[in-house]
């Protein structure tokens, strides 16, 4: 049986869990040795190929790779690179020949979201139409929840703990305080396109009259009265109101809140965050200061609160596509299939590349409430078990022990080439 | 030997461990059932005492008082209030000394910062100035860490530690995306006076290259062209920056920088926040896009990634104040008092309340580096041993099963008082 070196990498925003799949990845292909050779990394995704910038995986620690398990971020670094078609830009994946030909690389695994899944179709092309023989699996990833015939998106799901547990500590701090000072918080998550950042902060609500009682979902047109109606209702009734808020809530004319038009001294208009702005409609509207937070990287890069059931996933996530590979499977994803809701079970699946690649997956619309405002039952259900369960970092003098890997770079064979962008 | 009730309550922002404190107080007073029968708390604080507001907190479940360890917020309801003094607002006193006659207070416990010590501290003189016999003793908290006299106040270790590994995890997640995306990410912590928040952000700093870049400190005057220049070498040299700005950071001419002309579209004054205004600052001087962060509420409530350290102290404070009260002190605040930096070994001690009532505690000027842009070894020396540890809560359902006590208020036996503003 012949054996050849495989090559993996990160793409996109990263997430609490992604180097998890990384480390299912380098991990399994270990254990099959009458196959795969060595993993090479790519330094940035597929800049990291096409630059001839490869890692040599083999020369990490075994315990180096096992941290990367419970280290977030991306340990080769990710990209935001989107290859075009063979047609359109022929010299890149002549270029990918090359290199995979001058380090014997015959297994492409990459991980990341739609756009990643997009560009490892595209790369898997090249066994058909350019005769180079390569299994190209994809592994998922994305905080956003959008991927579609996985049950999930490593990633979403300690996001998901990041915000619900987040939400909830904020919302006990704002109940405090509420009787003679703020009343309000409003806080912003990610989720540009899809509510289920948002939504999953619903999870925090319970019968005690904590978590947030106001989502503004992505999903749903921003309707300011009927949001300052229900901020004001909500603080009649409670003395305080918890506001979550996605960075991609739109005015009816499809304008994104965060560009409603605010300027600094100079005229220019002012870097995004919706939160700042749902808090001034709140003060304009009701009279009351708001305090607001805006979660950005925080939320994604999060590993100290990250999920057990979302590390656990995406490392067989990544220890998955090692075997379908070993199996002679090209152009597939695999992926997460629920079995049942409570207590979860799910098992590994797959999905064709070329019906993952760029179809966004938006939340249901019986997933939000009838007033727009909170999150059903029904999304309830399917939310609850990902953020189920603890997988704390060690620490050490007070820090999570993270680990930051050598990355020994392999001697380039080959001239320089320009990355087309 | 008479036996008579105890008063607490929790005043000014609240923090991940002020409840710790609230447990320190009531299961010691436990301890002493010769010289304390119940402890009764204010709900919201010195208003609760006003306005008969009592919670009997005898009633509570004994799990439910050791879960205060574990639950952040303030658990009875905290309040901004100031009382004036018992000259100006005879009436408050009067109304406090019938609200504890009618209850039979003769201690009183009080857990807040500056302002709530000066709070106290009036309260105390109630006892030599208009005859009732009182036992009144301050619970230092506040996260901003300004108490005089004290090693650190209780409250400032677990937002130190929160905000120490966030950034460390951004800077991880901004050092992934850098080569083709963002290089530049901005977090806004709390500390309007005092520069110790944005301070322990610098103890990620590691010989890796991770934690922040730059510390924007509010007893720094901010100089622009100094910041964008450090910035500009920073991603020179690493490829990314990662920066630490607090809320309090001004201008040369004493203005806030979060106040900086900020307009929205009908020309109003937006509400603060000044990492958005700092990322503009870096896009418009070095035409690179930010990723930024407001922690707001989420530093200050986040007992999910509490220290130990921190748990301990506000747990042994609370203690200690009432052993204080129960041998005869008034008018003090307990203290820790450092005995060595490494292992940090701490001891009780105690302060008159008169000497730390409104004194602020700035940052040293030797614990910021000469160029004004991170913390110093000497710094570093102190600030370390206060993440140190961690306490994580229970989890249930995947999120921290925090207590919400049931807080059965006493029955009134006085009218209804009017508090004064």
């Amino acid at each position: 049986m012949s054996v050849h070196n495989a090559f993996y990498a990160q793409s996109g925003g990263v997430t609490p869990v992604i180097n998890a799949s990384a480390a299912g990845v380098i991990q399994t292909a270990k254990k099959y040795p009458e196959h795969i050779n060595k993993v090479y990394a790519g330094q940035d995704g597929i800049i990291g190929a096409l630059s001839e910038n490869l890692i040599d995986t083999s020369l990490e620690s075994a315990n180096d790779i096992e941290a990367l398990k419970y280290t977030p971020a991306g340990a080769f670094g990710s990209c935001r690179y989107k290859l075009k078609s063979i047609d359109q830009h022929r010299p890149q994946y002549e270029r990918l020949i090359e290199v995979f030909q001058a380090h014997d690389i015959r297994y492409f695994f990459y991980n990341g979201g739609g756009d990643s899944q997009d560009t490892c179709h595209k790369v898997s092309q090249i066994s058909e139409t350019m005769g180079y023989p390569i299994s190209c699996i994809g592994v998922p990833k994305t905080i956003d929840n959008d991927l579609p015939f996985t049950d999930c998106s490593p990633g979403f799901g300690s996001v998901a703990k990041y915000v619900a547990v987040s939400i909830l500590e904020a919302s006990m701090d704002v109940a405090s305080m509420s009787s003679s000072s703020t009343k309000v918080f409003v806080m912003e998550v990610m989720g540009r396109h899809a509510g289920w950042i948002a939504g999953a902060s619903g999870l925090a609500v319970d019968e005690r009259g904590l978590g947030p009682d106001v989502i503004l979902f992505p999903e749903i047109e921003f309707d300011q009265a009927a949001f300052l109606a229900k901020v004001s209702d909500t603080i009649e009734k409670k003395g305080f109101c918890s506001v979550v808020v996605s960075e991609g809530v739109r005015h009816p004319d499809g304008k994104f809140l965060a560009d409603s038009g605010v300027k600094d001294a100079f005229g220019h208009a002012q870097l995004g965050g919706v939160a700042p702005v749902v808090s001034d409609i709140i003060r304009q509207g009701l009279g009351l200061k708001c305090h607001w937070a805006v979660c950005d990287y925080l939320q994604r890069a999060a590993r100290h609160i990250g999920s057990r059931t979302d590390m656990e996933q995406a490392y067989a996530l990544g220890k998955a596509a090692v075997e379908f590979a070993i199996n002679g499977e090209n152009a597939i994803m695999p992926t997460i299939v629920r079995l049942q809701d409570n207590p979860y079970l799910w098992e590994i699946g797959k999905a064709p590349l070329a019906d993952v690649a760029n179809v966004e997956v938006k939340m249901p619309s019986d997933y939000i409430s009838d007033d727009g405002f909170s999150i059903t039952d029904k999304c309830r259900a399917y939310l609850a078990p990902l953020i189920h369960g603890e997988d704390y970092p060690p620490y050490s003098n007070g820090l999570p022990a993270y680990v930051k890997l050598k990355k020994h770079k392999l001697e380039k064979k080959l001239p320089p080439f320009e990355v087309l962008t």
